[in-house]
């Protein structure tokens, strides 16, 4: 895909702003901290591995005009990565970004501020050159899950544009095509912000995959009818149980699958799970502005004064999870005791 | 309530245009048959039991129009009845509604066409003034299921707006707040035309009964966190074995309800049971205009091309759901037996 949703570019972080797709692809440069800090909190850039990059490059973005002795500069990108840090709450990858780069600090002891600068450069490099290798290798292990003929769901959108360019459910789509495989993927709209109207949906026809599009709420009746073979979704931060945190509507889902006996699959890399939590109830859950259900394109749907009640993100047991892919291979039946593999891999890198 | 959805007015329909909520209150005088067809087509005015009576007046408006000798005139009538049937395909009371004001067609043999009119003018205030009566008793048993500091989940709009002034399982909650019970109601926003957040919402307000909105997909979320107690929707067809057609989403609700085990209520006239069909796979389910689900306000939120699937309505088995309220009572557990007994009464009037 030639699509690329973040990256560096001479100074700046170059966005795809996806507030504005499906109607228009604008391309937005952000010069400055409080700009990308904009564009995560607008939504402009989103998906729990795109956040990720968006942290490293927001570090790096300060380290670039910081002046000053190396303490001083240190000082300044600390109180970066603090600021980023309240950005959005729910997805861990975003902390897990500035981690990798503040820990870069932590290792540069006495050297010059050009060395500093350097190795934040390499740094932030290499989590976006880890995330395309990351992604494809869930594309591949994802794919062992599909079959030609699949008729798959899928919630809010976790393509490409989720990452820097491959996608995380929907890497697996784009493997199990090249592989040959012929799938049919339906993909909820996903309200209130309609990820799956406008980006899924846009992306998967840029990629010719047949797909079809649906409200939230008529996925209950695609299973009933037996035109559902399995469901893959996202993630934005998975406890060390296996509960799963993600878009608004993918705990419904879970209940849908199990209910209809449908497989449900999660895809997401390692630096999606938080193993500092043991289950999914310590997961933050960012509530959104109420105008968000209420209104629509600037236009009042409901009355102005209804309360609301706007979770961005609810959170799947792990029980209802029949497997989480991850670039490591594939959890089935994911829980404290399985992951416990995991867990050792991401740490001894084997 | 002080609303009057639908009613005769000086030879033309009345409705209060749905479509113009909550941003406008905008009463449309449909005055010919014509528009009528295209007010229901469109939603202008919706929700089964006001269908019904649509139905009544649409005969009305032509009957009071139409020259002739008396076979000429019951030609046109029938003609119209024909036409009507024909704006929506799954709530049965459009249906019903026709039927009542052609029956009076057979039973006026050999007078005159001024005496046709005066009957059928008053077979459609019966009618009326059955749903108004109705929606009461409705209300009546229907509140028996509710206690204080209930919070109960609804979806789509069965208020006063889907009947001609007064609801069915919005009139529960009316009853229960008379009664002194104090409820909390959760709307959802119902995608794709949004009549929750749009009419219920709305209504709710109105009423001064408190009430949140969330989108369809977020109902999961609230009855894992314990904040549901019921669910009381309408219904648009009811088959004999208690199957029940409603708005899309109900479906999906009802599993949910089942796994959470929440009690999952209907509240429907008996005008809405279609006794001729078995069960509810044989509900003609309407498909509509995919742009429904592209678009927004006009503004399209998905790629104009991508395929869509857009039912009105799904079918809950009866086995989820746990009491079917009617206006000859409440029917726990329905079933092909249990319901017998209300096409007894219905058949009988006892």
């Amino acid at each position: 895909m030639a699509l690329m949703t973040i990256g560096w570019r001479k100074g700046s972080v170059r966005i795809i702003d996806q507030t504005k797709l499906p109607q228009r692809f604008v391309l937005k440069d952000c010069r400055d901290i409080r700009s990308l800090w904009q564009a995560i909190k607008k939504l402009q850039v989103r998906g729990a591995p795109a956040l990720g990059v968006a942290a490293a490059l927001g570090i790096l973005l300060v380290s670039e005009k910081a002046t000053g002795t190396l303490p001083q500069v240190k000082k300044k990108l600390r109180s970066a990565a603090r600021y980023l840090a309240t950005a959005r709450p729910t997805a861990v990858n975003l902390f897990w970004g500035l981690r990798r780069m503040t820990a870069v600090l932590d290792q540069c002891q006495g050297c010059s501020v050009k060395t500093l600068r350097q190795a934040l450069f390499d740094e932030a490099m290499a989590i976006i050159d880890h995330d395309r290798s990351v992604c494809r290798r869930l594309g591949m292990y994802g794919a062992q899950l599909v079959k030609s003929g699949d008729r798959i769901l899928t919630h809010c959108n976790a393509g490409a544009l989720a990452t820097v360019d491959y996608g995380t459910a929907l890497g697996v789509f784009f493997t199990s095509r090249r592989q040959g495989k012929k799938i049919r993927v339906y993909a909820d709209e996903t309200r209130p912000l309609l990820q799956g109207s406008r980006l899924t949906a846009w992306e998967l026809l840029h990629e010719r995959i047949p797909v079809t599009l649906q409200c939230d709420n008529m996925a209950a009746s695609l299973m009933k009818a037996g035109k559902i073979d399995k469901i893959f979704v996202g993630a934005d931060r998975i406890a060390a149980n296996g509960d799963t945190a993600n878009k608004i509507g993918t705990y419904s889902l879970a209940v849908l699958a199990h209910y209809h006996r449908i497989p449900f699959y999660v895809v997401a890399p390692v630096s999606t799970f938080d193993f500092s939590l043991s289950d999914g109830n310590a997961i933050p859950i960012e509530e959104r502005d109420p105008d968000e259900v209420r209104t629509f394109g600037g236009v009042y749907v409901a009355p102005r004064t209804v309360p609301v009640y706007n979770p961005a993100f609810d959170v799947t047991p792990h029980a209802l999870i029949t497997a989480i892919v991850t670039e490591y291979g594939i959890f089935r039946k994911p829980s404290r005791q399985s992951l416990r593999r995991l867990f050792y891999k991401k740490n001894t890198g084997i």
